[in-house]
């Protein structure tokens, strides 16, 4: 009967709503919880610290640092937003970098034939990768901007039979990155958070949290290597949407018989997801590789990323 | 305040819901509306005739013929299943056949950039046309069983600045087809029905109903010639979901006030829809495409189909 | 044993290797043709008038007016081509614009999922149109940039078993615009014009040309209106790059047995195509739209289309 | 110079050609060489063994076995043909296989995003693996007829940043299969092989061969594992299609000059590929996942695959 949501954000909310039944203004951070935010024209950053294991446990969600990039206006609808949310998702990620010119894979969990999961693998495509060439050529011949950088699309357990994290685990030990970024689709609990929120954590991530069942843990614990996860709810699952509608109609927890009874109405392959989610998903996945190409190739502009992409 | 169904069955329900005020056993039917059901294995067959303006008003649907086929088990994943439900879809389509050998002109309505609207386009793709090989071949080197069959995908409002009942008008002029059949995505009240239902009825269609605003209408009325429309359900509508849950807990209707307050948490653009949308589609167009190529050239089965679409 | 060329500058080039036995210098033009050039950065434009019937049957292409596009570099691979071959499109189109306010129609020729093949589809997509808009809303609510424009991709005849002028007939008679630019994927002679040469002309087109059989032509004559093409070379027949290949090697045209025997190693299905033809079609839609939507939409930048577009 | 050809049936035929100066009847073979065919109603089988490096200089072939499967016919357009092409893969496949029970580990290469050279992860896409459900569920709730297979599409060195062959490594370090087939599009020396060859060998492939650059090789020798590469010619190269032309005109082989001369023509990125690509790759897909989930699911037929798959 847990709900399921993948931002430390909502979670945070969900303890206030716990103590005051329905949806209320978020009061008093429990303790151990730090929180600070920056307003920019388009965007709201909030960064969450979860600082120890009490805290970890009142928010249920793991200790460490969760970062969330919220467009104010609901979408991702024009050059402008696109480009501020772009750079502050570049700005952001700096904090989570380990050394000055790390040797970095990133890592696109989903699966590309199931549009609302496809995220990670867009990324990828859109990525403007460097470590066959930085070991090909002579470094002279290289523009000195580009950082070292390699990607993997490693597909879905119902596809391929293989745990992403044991494909990683694979990989990672033959390449040795100093550092992996893990792109995924989330599921978030409000619809209002549908392709219009980002979170980068270091705390890892479980791959398929958004449309999938839950699987082994990417983190640095199961791979050895810091492990830096950027998310992006993508769809709401129906059951959550209708036990948070329930629970605030009447201000008191579902019980256990409604709640299966919706189970059976809302269906458990059920999502919401907005109607145009392929074009949304589309602009998500360029804004997010060209994020990071800006933070890995120090020095790139949008201009200098579509020539060497193109 | 409306609920969205397009779905005879559903309307049908939805007065006897209002009666008793949540969903229960569906009572007596209103006079002038006349209801037959079929068993089959996998399928089940309901036959639904509004046939005064009285029933037409009761039920909320126009007056005319329409029959619904639901898959029992819930999903079309096998082939024995699909097989079934395209040659009930065959049969059933047999009672709205005008003539022994009509020209047939076939609409696949909606938008193939947006999966749950690309039913329409998908079937297209599928169909054995015959039109430009009958009008161009010696009739003794055709094989017999084909009939006269052309097809378009229009597109939608927002990408061609067309109706698609005025498209429809002007290529009908042209072609002077007997009949058209129009293939759309539809919006229904219950998950359940998703992917899993398909309806057939002599009344015309609202193109985009399933995923887009209400528009001109196609039909007899509008384009002068039979129109037969095949509705598959692909989304139900975020907001009726809620409604519908809500209704449901507190045995009353919603309030005006709290349907405003939800529709802004569940987004006038979001639909719900199974994860594995892209699949489901592609299934479905295939076995209505099928159910068409067999009512058209008669005596084809499914292994003529492939030969010539191969 | 006809060589298959859409583009007027190859065959102006053909007349004078038929005079001369190779691939020579383009010497002196045949009375009646008029041509002239612009040099800019990184297009070349070539402006041909056919004035005449002799002129017209010495160069085996319709009397009118063709104007070819072409990339000097060979590839659409920065920004900066990108928006020259965009605004060059869009400052040729002007001369060949019937009024002040006409309204317009777009078709985009060609099959959606051949992608060679896809050009016309793909541009459709990218269009700002406004026809639907310009009927529905007041006028003083709207930007009064905008031009009087709608679309349809309509389909091939293997699909929809309808001739596309047929069809475009059709919407033309209920639609009624002034003017229809037709866009379309060509053949051509050789393999350096794929992608990096874009043709308009008043002489209409046939469609298929470029992937398909020769059909009804769409011109002035046959839709009642102006008819300016838009074409862009995607492939070269394998057939055609032989017997040139051959011819050039021997300085003789090629016999008929020769010919033949060649058709049958080539294949008559077989196309020339470059590897990356996906991303190389992509990207021609986006500058002929974008260059299209700045025609029509007087004083729209680039940045004012996307964010119509997003 | 060399002419690319990666099936040994073409290299064979190469031999003869050079020492008669054009395409005739390919006479007695070289020592060390064994070929044997079986004639069925749609397809010719060809095993050829090449035993010791004298007869592999010879054909510039590595040692090992050499399946091939021919359509007599051209191309896959029937069922019949299908069942008959997979059903004799299966077969055939069985002589390369190690053990009774081996975990098999098959690897989709190529991009999915080029159309010819998606062959690869599309066959991925069509299998029944079954590696993680054999690990998690009791061994008695299994169908006994299924083996142990999973499957990894790892992408292209220019996407990914990361050799095919390092990633594998990496891979099969982890997961320890005891054999891998690998599926890759080839490039062929004629266009009337293309997608109507199936090229089976144990010496293993080098990734990208079809359309791209020599890479690091994936055999035995750098993978550790038996190695069964499955490739199909999907495009020619240009510049192969020309050479072979001239060099049968002329009888003689092509001068340094002229070819040089000619690759410029040709383009090196330009290959010849049927125009209906898109449509023929998901067919050989298709069959060569069936033929696969056969060999490796004991017993299964079509409809078995198709009640997983669905």
């Amino acid at each position: 009967m847990q709900i399921r949501t993948d931002l430390a954000l909502e979670a945070r909310e969900m303890i206030n709503e716990k103590k005051t039944g329905a949806l209320k203004d978020v009061g008093k951070l429990p303790e151990g919880i730090i929180m600070e935010t920056t307003d920019k024209p388009n965007v709201l950053v909030t960064r969450i610290t979860v600082e120890n294991d009490e805290a970890a446990q009142a928010i249920n969600k793991k200790k460490g640092r969760y970062v969330t990039i919220e467009l104010k206006d609901g979408e991702l609808n024009s050059i402008d937003v696109y480009q501020e949310v772009a750079k502050t998702l570049c700005d952001e990620l700096e904090a989570f970098m380990p050394s000055k010119n790390p040797s970095i894979m990133i890592a696109g969990l989903g699966n590309w034939n199931v549009t609302p999961d496809s995220l990670g693998p867009k990324v990828v495509e859109k990525l403007v990768v460097t470590r066959h060439i930085k070991d090909s050529m002579p470094k002279d011949s290289l523009d000195p901007r580009l950082g070292n950088v390699c990607a993997v699309a490693p597909g879905v357990l119902g596809i391929t039979g293989i745990e992403t994290g044991e494909l990683l685990q694979g990989v990672i030990n033959r390449i040795k990155p100093d550092i992996i970024f893990a792109i995924d689709a989330l599921a978030s609990r409000k619809t209002s958070r549908i392709n219009t929120t980002i979170q980068i954590t270091d705390t890892g991530i479980v791959p398929g949290s958004g449309v999938g069942n839950k699987r082994m843990e990417l983190s640095r614990d199961t791979l050895g290597i810091p492990v830096i996860a950027i998310g992006v709810p993508t769809v709401v699952e129906a059951i959550t949407l209708a036990k948070d509608l329930l629970e605030n109609a009447s201000g008191e927890e579902l019980e256990e018989s409604l709640y299966t009874s919706i189970s059976k109405t809302c269906g458990a392959e059920m999502v919401v997801t907005p109607k145009n989610i392929d074009i949304a998903i589309e602009r998500m996945a360029t804004t997010i590789a060209n994020g990071l190409n800006m933070t890995i190739h120090k020095g790139f502009d949008f201009g200098d990323i579509n020539d060497y992409l193109m």
